[in-house]
């Protein structure tokens, strides 16, 4: 028993290192039919564990299916139930191809994806890009003349503008903004105002010479990098993807690798579990809606973006965000306990993102299950809310079900038994 | 007795009405021979209360020497204080010319100057422009072949760029930057990254049409603008100097009009008391040296920017900069205290610059110097220290000395005596 513990401790130490000396580097931007390991032209990625087709319901659903008529691989809705139905279209889970999903995470071949490089690792995570601030957009299960106007719009003016500055400049390192933009406001997940300024002035040289050789849109670009909170999120999550997937298949670790939900329910990984993901039910939610919209609308249609959590951002390094009160609820007081109360359930503290208002403490890293299961406290993840019709609605703190640690430590005492 | 209160409290809500209500606007940047009004080519301002040239030591002396040796108004030092002696290079008070000067304040007629406009009082201030983060400058008392390399960089390379963009932008509102610096870790005082962030990014379009005809300073300029902390504190110290004056001049009002510092001592002024500068010794410092400096080291060689301060900004906004810990000293527990211990001093709270770590309470502004007497809490000045040997050696929060406040208050009660 004691030399299990003792295994164990040392096994999540790797996995605490791993997480922590990532180098995530944004190192190209390309079409996922291009770049993603698998990826087929008839394939539609979605958020969370994976699931069959028939199982997809409500706005993930229709996210799949939006995915698929932007794609132009099916003529209108009823072909593409009908391909989907028939395996023609094939459904995926993001994780499994090395991409990461915000809300219902629709990947299909012709987007574009930031590829994020872990140096010291050399894994490589994807994500593709934020659409803008309209509350009505695929990734929130809504499909539409507009949403797909503003799809083309993203990817034919914004992306080819950064993806050319992003050649002019060089690779990125992501790590030094995220650090930076943490005594900023920003936690980089609810919020990366600052880290999307910090991401637009590292191209600004770049910029400036793609204006001087007469490309007109690098303004519209530079408008929709920086319009909102959100346009970082997508490197944040790239970031945190092939940061945590550094920490995986770690003998022993009980040390959370990936947390995602979808429809039908919330889901986590364990780096000594190897791929299995251990299910539960949906998660608990505080949230704060936009203005005429009510509880009962909420709705579950899938969400990637935990990985921030899984790698000490977000609502682990939420007192950094003051902010976020305003956004999605809950006193600065909450927010700073709330916060500090996550070292409990972590492995260490984050040598490089600290969070100035605990005094520069760094940030709670490195998710073990048995410590969420002794102490009782359950990982805090901010979150961007959807309604049942699709769309965003608020946002707030999620927590995710016990049932999913449970499930996990099970297994772990399964498979590790020989040492217990 | 009871009417005099009567007047004074209501003359301090419309003082406070002033601060709040201002709206400052950049609207051009120009040298400050050409816009300053009264402003001479044989005259060197400096920050405080007005003194005799004979008056001023140390860094303060060295400053106002090298000035005039920038601006070419003598061959060499002795030359230079011979013409200062004599009286043929004049020696002005910032303040005396809608001016602001940051630390030792050295404003010569070529320097450009940022022209900031109050749109809701019609009052216009101006402050010149960061040297940059090296800490041997000509604001921090030191002037040399490097100085003044940097100076004429800085006047010819950065900002003509700035103020070619700031024409073909057309004037930017600064109270919108400046609220949203404060939900991103700056309190516009020590602290200003997000403000120079925000700022640039206003720009941008314009440097884009800049790079597009064929500028190739552009990138310079953003370099400049971003490098370190600074930047944005000419803009928000212009900016302050505009709204604080147009709280100038109500007759009974106690409220503080502005604070500074020269070499001699801490002065502030009151806007029932007209002009009148209300002198007191040096203020008291809790500072934290950069490495190998120590604290007999610490020179008082000049400072405005407690404008910001003065206008319910800087150390009155302190518990939104938790980084400044780092640079400045102190626990975020300490900050969040001293923070809030200022309401008890100030007339309202600021409608506009809110707190978020302090649950969006709007900033404590307009400091009544009845208040500051009754409850004996000082103001809190975020400020920069100079050295003996002139440049940076480190930052602190200051307290200006009681005695200012004594004499004000006296002066106050001589004034308004029938009220009593």
């Amino acid at each position: 028993m004691q030399r299990a513990l003792s295994k164990r401790l040392e096994a999540n130490k790797l996995a605490f290192e791993r997480l922590t000396e990532a180098e995530p580097v944004l190192i190209d931007i390309r079409r996922a039919g291009e770049v993603v390991p698998g990826f087929s032209a008839n394939m539609i990625l979605t958020s969370g564990a994976p699931t069959p087709w028939p199982d997809y319901t409500g706005g993930q659903r229709e996210g799949i299916i939006g995915g698929a008529l932007f794609e132009d691989l099916a003529k209108d809705r009823d072909e593409a139930i009908a391909k989907l139905d028939a395996g023609e279209i094939k459904v995926g889970a993001c994780h499994d191809y090395g991409c990461i999903g915000s809300l219902a995470g629709i990947y299909s071949a012709s987007m574009p994806v930031f590829v994020v490089e872990n140096r010291a690792s050399g894994g490589v995570a994807y994500c593709n890009i934020y659409e803008g601030k309209n509350p009505r957009r695929l990734n929130y299960g809504v499909y539409d003349e507009g949403v797909r106007e503003r799809l083309l719009f993203v990817q034919n003016e914004v992306v080819p503008v950064i993806a050319d500055a992003l050649r002019d400049n060089g690779p990125i390192p992501l790590k030094p903004i995220i650090r930076r933009a943490l005594g900023m406001g920003d936690e980089l997940h609810s919020r990366n105002s600052a880290a999307s300024l910090l991401f637009m002035r590292e191209l600004v040289p770049s910029f400036l010479s793609l204006a001087a050789s007469g490309d007109g849109r690098v303004s519209r670009a530079v408008e929709a990098m920086t319009e909102d909170h959100y346009f970082f999120l997508r490197l944040s999550m790239a970031a945190a993807k092939a940061t945590a997937d550094a920490a995986r298949d770690i003998e022993a670790s009980s040390v959370l690798t990936a947390m995602a939900f979808n429809c039908r329910g919330f889901a986590i990984r364990v780096s000594g579990l190897g791929d299995t993901w251990f299910r539960g039910p949906h998660a608990h939610v505080e949230a704060k809606l936009f203005e005429g919209h009510t509880e009962d609308e909420i709705s579950w249609m899938g969400g990637e973006s935990p990985i921030a959590e899984t790698v000490g951002l977000g609502g682990f390094a939420q007192a950094c965000a003051p902010t976020l009160q305003d956004y999605q609820g809950g006193s600065y007081e909450t927010m700073l306990q709330r916060n500090t109360e996550l070292y409990a359930i972590t492995v260490g503290e984050h040598p490089t993102y600290l969070i100035p208002p605990l005094g520069f403490r760094g940030s709670p890293t490195g998710i073990d299950i048995f410590k969420v299961l002794e102490i009782g406290t359950l990982p805090v993840l901010d979150i961007g809310i959807a309604g049942r019709d699709g769309g965003q609605i608020g946002a707030g703190v999620v927590r995710p079900p016990l049932e999913c640690f449970e499930a996990a430590a099970e297994a772990y005492r399964r498979r590790y038994s020989d040492d217990a």
